[in-house]
């Protein structure tokens, strides 16, 4: 069913996936605030309200690291795709959207992370981005849209990638059910993990 | 009267094209907010909240994926211009103005979706992109100002797909001094409609 | 003095540019807002909530189309430069700091628009924006950092084009002491003034 | 332990660069506001706020300028690299975190200027984006990453350029201690070693 169009260029599709990337990279500090104070204060108290910040600085981090592994891998695969299609873009477009949606997320845990909800709506999204993420690799790969000299190996390597990010939101889900504020520290396991699978290389 | 300028790089419009749908795209999940609460909240309290964003996601969604589609169209556009003219600038800076302007439409759906004025902003907005999207390939294509190699039925067919958006766009006009908040659902049609055009190719 | 650097790569500069142009021109829309009523709202008092945004929307696409003729002509100018050079870094980039400053000075007239100091400080903004780009201009046509292909009277005919802004901004700066709700309208002068200076080529 | 990946297109990761830098950059303009006021108020009273955001539109402009500083050093390194390893992708990454927390810095020194631990949060922010530049050039030049056709001079160059960064920063920090107030003048001295290290190339 896939109809491969002509009118891709691949290149316009990657200046929009960097964008959206950059963006939502840097539209996650917007979720950095200080109370707008009506009163003078003095440097003690902006101390304080600083290392009130902490946890949200945490926040912060981690959501950058995360977008930045997804863009990794998309940079990988659009590295060895030669041919776009129809659903390959609605695929992009909709991983995209979730992709869009962290800033919100992440304003969500900044903001309640001691609440299950939070963290869950948190993990859902990263889950749902890793999975389309995953599925890009897995049409690509089944509808030889990927350049003919990509090994299988490496096609494995990729895949098996693609299975860290939902696989470790799942555990960070599971966690954020019995303690919530651990269920970020969970996502800790990607670097580990994505280490170990390309050290195999 | 146009004037055909050697100035024009095509791809620096395409940046700023490019540039300015990621950021529209990104910045409707600015409307996505939590009503800041100063008392503590429970989980339930926050659940109740993240269940009552959903027409709010439902917007996000919708709007991310109309402009998605325009991007698409501009982007089938674009591949087969091959000079760019004064009057082409103009429409695709009137053009980019409407884009630009959806971020803002989608926050008012966002909070007054059962409103027939809110809904009708924003159906005159996607009105307005897609007739400028029309505009512009009636006006390449009757200049001349394309490349050679592109055929009548390609042609006739990114017309065809350019009708699809401002005829739903008046259909959903229509609806929302019936029924507000059924308005944004009429959209479902463009998709459908697309996959009809483009399946004649 | 100018100590020409072979580091430069003049398309990454077009990327910065491009990238705060695009980011500037959607960022204006933030300034369109709706009051947050705690009270549910008639379809009557929203459309007359909407038609209260109507100098709002006029101030919007008056920067967003002044934005993009400064960006037209930047385009125009980094077509035929080639060599850069520090101070032509520089200048660039103070002038991107009066173009990234727009948004802000855009707010200012959309919510003081019938006071002198508001529109003193658009129109000033809009100067010094018009006047830094053509100084770039004279700069590099001065230090011949500019292709050889460049006729004298191209070199002219964009200088001239670098005079309408500045003019036309100090024109819109007298008309904000005696009725400031006006020196907005003033800037229609501009693509009148380009068209004739354009159309003489 | 540099394990070289032939999967990067450096110039997708110059687009992110160029991206967040271009995004941080216009954002800074978010933090000047105007006092939201319900009661009209006069040209006079406009005029005096406009005045007293003189500060916050120095702190704007320095941060800008800071930024546009370390883009042209990533610049001219980025230039030199021919190839990309993990480790350079993620100090990149790490870099990019405290480029994107720029916008944050500038508003708690935009507000609370005349307290240390504002002004010291500012300068460990920029001290740490020097020292992950400096750090970048360090690896890159060790490991043989760069390009043949650099001769060691510019190595020395480029690595000079680098400490001039955190050590402002350093000095501004130490200054943050006794007047908080004249940290941000500290950093003028960084064009003025910047040209003298560049002029002895």
């Amino acid at each position: 069913m896939a109809r491969h169009s002509h009118w891709e260029k691949i290149n316009r599709v990657e200046t929009l996936v960097d964008g959206i990337f950059a963006i939502a990279m840097t539209l996650l500090v917007l979720n950095i605030t200080i109370p707008q104070l009506t009163s003078p204060i003095s440097n003690l108290d902006l101390q304080n309200i600083l290392f009130g910040l902490v946890p949200k600085l945490f926040v912060y981090a981690l959501s950058f690291i995360l977008l930045a592994i997804f863009w990794r891998i998309n940079h990988s695969q659009f590295y060895y795709i030669k041919r776009f299609s129809q659903t390959l873009m609605w695929i992009t477009v909709i991983w995209l959207l979730f992709v869009a949606l962290v800033p919100f997320s992440t304003s969500l845990v900044g903001e309640y992370g001691d609440l299950t909800s939070a963290e869950l709506f948190f993990t859902i999204n990263i889950f749902l981005i890793g999975s389309l993420s995953a599925a890009t690799w897995y049409y690509v790969t089944e509808k030889n849209l990927v350049k003919n000299d990509l090994s299988l190996e490496e096609i494995k390597t990729i895949r098996k990638m693609n299975m860290v990010l939902p696989l470790v939101s799942l555990l960070a889900a599971g966690v954020s059910f019995f303690i919530p504020s651990w269920s970020g520290i969970t996502f800790v396991l990607i670097p580990i993990l994505l280490r170990i699978i390309g050290g195999k290389q």
